[in-house]
């Protein structure tokens, strides 16, 4: 597919890398708050489409999970977003459970930020 | 550095993939938008933390890439965020320029979402 194609077409045409994965955000719809970033194969990504329901694919454990199978944490799709070279998915979610997408048991991955303080990098934790 | 200490540490410990890179995802402050998924090596990220501008590290042009030094997109870092196993970096950025981060001259790269209609998929853009 030219470039053209690629970014201004209407063929869905993702593009995995040399590991047959994509980089997809998950995103709650409510709040906009990103909730957690993970990957999918060509299996999670038809998965999530014909579901509705979001499954990535673990690079840990090598295998297809949908989010929520253990944690109760499954994430409704309300829309599936590709970025402009199509090597990125975005998922607008309805999170399922107690809203806790982390594993760590917080809402969101990202509880942490970076803070510089005589000149030592360290990292703080939100609220 | 163990899991506890990677995810429950204050020590910042950013995993880069076997070709030196790791994921970033911008957002814009204001408005909680997703702008743009880039990738950080070392060098990008030294220099974003250094200068609170974010630079990235192009994949194509496989070259240190300050966002708007060519578009005048300049990305302004409010906050530099980590997941839970470090791994993906999120950025909170003010946009300069007219804000239109994507190169194809839209304010953010996911400008086109998926429907199904008829059983086949395809995009449609945003507005």
């Amino acid at each position: 597919m030219d470039k053209a194609a690629l970014e201004e077409g209407a063929d869905f045409a993702p593009r995995f890398d040399s590991n047959g994965l994509i980089v997809c955000i998950a995103v709650e719809a409510a709040t906009r708050e990103i909730l957690m970033v993970a990957y999918m194969n060509q299996l999670a990504l038809d998965k999530t489409i014909e579901t509705g329901v979001a499954h990535y694919w673990s690079r840990s454990r090598n295998a297809l999970w949908r989010k929520g199978d253990t944690s109760g944490q499954v994430q409704r799709v309300l829309s599936l977003s590709v970025d402009c070279d199509q090597d990125a998915i975005l998922l607008t979610v309805e999170a399922g459970g107690d809203g806790k997408a982390c594993h760590t048991g917080r809402k969101s991955c990202f509880y942490r930020r970076l803070e510089i303080g005589d000149g030592a990098r360290r990292l703080v934790f939100a609220e």
